[in-house]
């Protein structure tokens, strides 16, 4: 099970700072969407040149223009991209023939997706590897966690990794643990953690 | 009805010279998606220094995390952004309290939206004024243009303002200005004609 970590409210150095000491527990560094919104692609490229044995994933969301959007996170050094569940199938489709192209990896984001199973089916169908349970920030706040779509996801999903994000912390990884998720993504619940490179390799060990 | 340039393909210092030349014909300045992850808020910072009597929107197309999104660029000057009308609507409305908060403004890009009418009559409910058709890239490769939608969504909406956006140019937009929208949003129309000045200064004249 991979670990995750979406940066967020830091900047690039602070950003470079937190992963010089927690490099070893992470998988995947994310560069959050809010994080490329402010800095653009320097974010990317800059993490991974520094972390270049790390894999690097850019919160793209992409809604739109799907082959030009993935092209400029892939060279930027993005090992992935996202692209939005809930857009149309042409984007997606787009997105997973350029990583393609690439040599690297597209996850397709959940969130708001009104039907996961029948979507899931298309979206396979299509040749996605990767998708992502997204419980948004803003739905977070409304009381609602990812664990009842991570259960619906696993059932209807054939061959995809499955990746969740949404809240979880290291005194709530036991709920996702039963179903297996290929990826976990932790952001906040590192960040604002009292010690996140404790956080960081208390949630390391339960993946492993 | 004012004319909203989408700026995308293009350098910060390319977008400032053209902008130098099509500055009286250009109502607002988009920043687009695109440029945006690029460049981060450079571009919008950037640009609303050099142009403060213009309206610069960025075109964030946020989807979660809204109060967030929406002030980071605010922050950089921004005087509009956009968020996905298909996401939640406690994102949507925490970028119209953070655009009320600013004294700027939100559109709600309705890109993939399957019920319009119902959708309108909901973000009407919660203080939406800025609405934008809007037929993707990948969508108009499929034929798709946003003239039903516009159709749609104009007998839909009581108060709200209409942005359309989607393959438009002068020799096409005939066929929206009976309908009336707000806003006409161009990129590449005027960023891939052969004379981009003549070309915004031909869509202006029709539009006055």
């Amino acid at each position: 099970m991979k670990l995750q970590l979406a940066l967020d409210d830091l900047t690039i150095q602070q950003s470079i700072e937190l992963l010089h000491k927690v490099e070893t527990y992470v998988d995947i560094i994310e560069i959050g969407t809010p994080f490329m919104m402010m800095e653009g692609m320097k974010a990317t490229q800059e993490i991974k040149k520094r972390f270049p044995d790390h894999e690097v994933l850019c919160d793209t969301k992409i809604m739109d223009a799907g082959a030009y959007e993935a092209e400029i996170a892939f060279d930027a050094g993005a090992d992935y991209v996202t692209v939005l569940g809930i857009t149309d199938i042409a984007t997606i489709e787009a997105c997973v023939n350029k990583a393609i192209e690439y040599g690297r990896k597209v996850v397709v984001d959940m969130i708001c997706v009104p039907d996961l199973p029948q979507r899931i089916k298309v979206l396979e169908e299509i040749g996605v590897e990767y998708l992502a349970v997204h419980t948004g920030v803003d739905q977070q706040a409304n009381g609602r966690t990812p664990l009842d779509d991570l259960i619906e996801m696993k059932e209807a999903t054939k061959n995809a990794k499955i990746a969740v994000a949404g809240g979880l912390k290291s005194s709530n990884l036991y709920l996702y643990m039963p179903y297996a998720p290929d990826i976990i993504i932790v952001g906040g619940g590192i960040l604002n953690a009292p010690d996140p490179v404790k956080e960081t390799k208390m949630i390391k060990e339960i993946l492993k």
